[in-house]
């Protein structure tokens, strides 16, 4: 406690962004200048550490704790589990000691995902935690929420259905929209469209009454800005994701390409670069941070892999926001509820 | 026979365009007009026909054949068969009388998948047939094919592999590049990624050493130009389909609103609409006219539900060049061949 507030704790995996500490020290000298509730642990190379944050605004409110290796992209469980002396395992055991109130890493996914399954364990309830990612949408500052978008390869109709209850309290609380719309991603907009489970969820979202379901989307009208959470088996949400980036990174391309053709474009830019300015913010999903690992007991965010400091900054802002509206007890309050009704 | 070389006949489901048989016939007409070594069989409301083709240029090479029903977006295989009346299934017929060499239709894709393996079977040793798609990528004209985009919900690993050999046929034949390069669709480059009929197709075509295989792409790299041929299971793949779509759609909106905002950003366009106009062209998936369902006997093409003359155009084109180059004789060939060789 300080000054009557309390102060937020984030532990960071410093070692597994592929800018190097750096920039992921950068946004938090930022952050550490623009908020004074949040204090942070820095789990990584303690020599580089020290040397980086030698300058920072406010050395009382960060915390170097030294580890000797770092995940690699691919690892097993087994090797996570003898990987003790890494950044990420040491950032996310933080929490596990109620030493910090939430982890923030831009190293592996993979690794983060087994990680803090293990480590932290999945909320009581919960079959399976979710990838959840805030999409930019058609609409500026309206993001779709889509999960799962690449924790697990297979989900079964009741965690497709569970994404749905996480998602939408996500939606609620972190998003601030008390009504969102859910909705199920398939390859048709019809009910019985997709696989097994994508129809076994559909059926159980009608069963129970999920709030705000409206049924199927096609992958087409995802991004309209009029689907507010978006539930998927993880397989078909990763190629959703990537599909997404790839095209936009080659119409982006494109866009710089037809600029540059010749002196007559190139001037055209020049007028109309105000408008285009304003399309790369609308479309910008560095805005929202990153991905949350919804389902587990701790507050869990994987910042995008090449996280410019802009981007880290708000991943540090939406670990944030997930500790200071309690996201996880909301979650746990939700399935308790369902635990103790299905009994 | 006609002038020595062969007229080549094509059915065609006048009815189930979005656009109504108007923009069909148009597209006709000028295909009639541009090229003299093909006629039509056209499957419809013979009076509205008769009516939109009555200053057709070349009136021996359109025949008019009346159907009274039209197959509608959503079927199931026994209400196919009892549609024996519609466009859609006397167009089929047509091939599998020997009366066509091949059949085009703008109607319902599941009415068609359904349609075309009930009445004229799958080429035998084919598993299943897979809705194949040429997708604009980065480079200009250098379409990569991906298929299975849609016909199936599940997959098996035997057939993601024959959906290599065949989307490597309809490369070198259709495409004329005799080396494509194949890759399969999933969520991460490395091997072993994806689910179990994507792992499996994986070791399929290394043991069986499909020519042209290199392994994995993730959707973010698959339409950079560089991959040529993608396989996948139809969910997946109808995603990542749509979610090309919906993203691309999305970014032309943005644009066309990044030039209107004012008086400024307007005269840019005028500057820049040379970039802009070269963009397009790279990016019209119209430009390849529609899917095609490759494995089944007889030449099977999907024009787009929503094709313009233009788009219909191509898709007219895109039918006429497989059975030129008797792209199911390949099939066949290569299908005999590896049917032998595993016995």
């Amino acid at each position: 406690m300080e000054g009557g507030f309390s102060m937020v704790k984030i532990a960071v995996d410093m070692m597994g962004s592929d800018s190097g500490p750096e920039t992921l020290v950068d946004s938090i000298k930022h952050y550490l200048k623009d908020f004074d509730d949040v204090s942070f642990l820095l789990f990584g190379d303690e020599k580089v550490l020290s040397e980086l944050t030698k300058d920072c605004p406010d050395k009382n409110r960060i915390e170097i704790h030294n580890t000797t290796s770092i995940i690699p992209m691919e690892i097993k469980p087994l090797e996570f589990l003898r990987a003790k002396s890494s950044s990420m395992y040491q950032a996310i055991s933080a929490v596990k000691e109620g030493l910090a109130d939430g982890v923030l890493t831009a190293g592996s996914t993979g690794g983060f995902v087994t990680g803090a399954t293990i480590l932290l364990r999945t909320v009581e309830g919960v079959l399976r935690a979710g990838l959840c990612s805030p999409f930019p949408t058609r609409k500026a500052s309206h993001p779709a929420v889509i999960l799962d978008i690449g924790a697990n390869n297979y989900d079964t109709e009741e965690e497709v259905y569970q994404f749905g209850i996480m998602g939408r309290l996500y939606y609620q609380h972190v998003l601030e929209n008390q009504n969102p719309s859910v909705y199920i991603l398939t390859n048709g907009a019809e009910e019985g469209k997709g696989t097994d489970e994508v129809v076994g969820a559909y059926r159980l979202m009608r069963e129970r009454n999920l709030p705000g379901f409206k049924g199927n989307v096609e992958a087409r009208e995802a991004l309209d800005g009029n689907h507010d959470v978006i539930v998927t088996p993880g397989y078909p949400g990763n190629i959703f994701l990537k599909a997404c980036e790839g095209v936009a990174k080659m119409m982006n391309d494109l866009i710089k390409e037809s600029f540059k053709m010749n002196l007559l474009t190139k001037i055209g830019y020049l007028f109309s670069s105000k408008g285009f300015k304003r399309m790369r913010k609308t479309l910008d999903y560095r805005q929202y941070g990153g991905a949350i690992l919804l389902g587990i007991n701790g507050v869990c965010v994987k910042a995008h892999g090449n996280s410019n400091e802009y981007a880290f900054y708000h991943a540090i802002g939406v670990c944030k926001k997930m500790i200071d509206v309690k996201i996880v007890d909301k979650i746990k309050e939700e399935f308790h509820d369902s635990v103790n009704n299905n009994d």
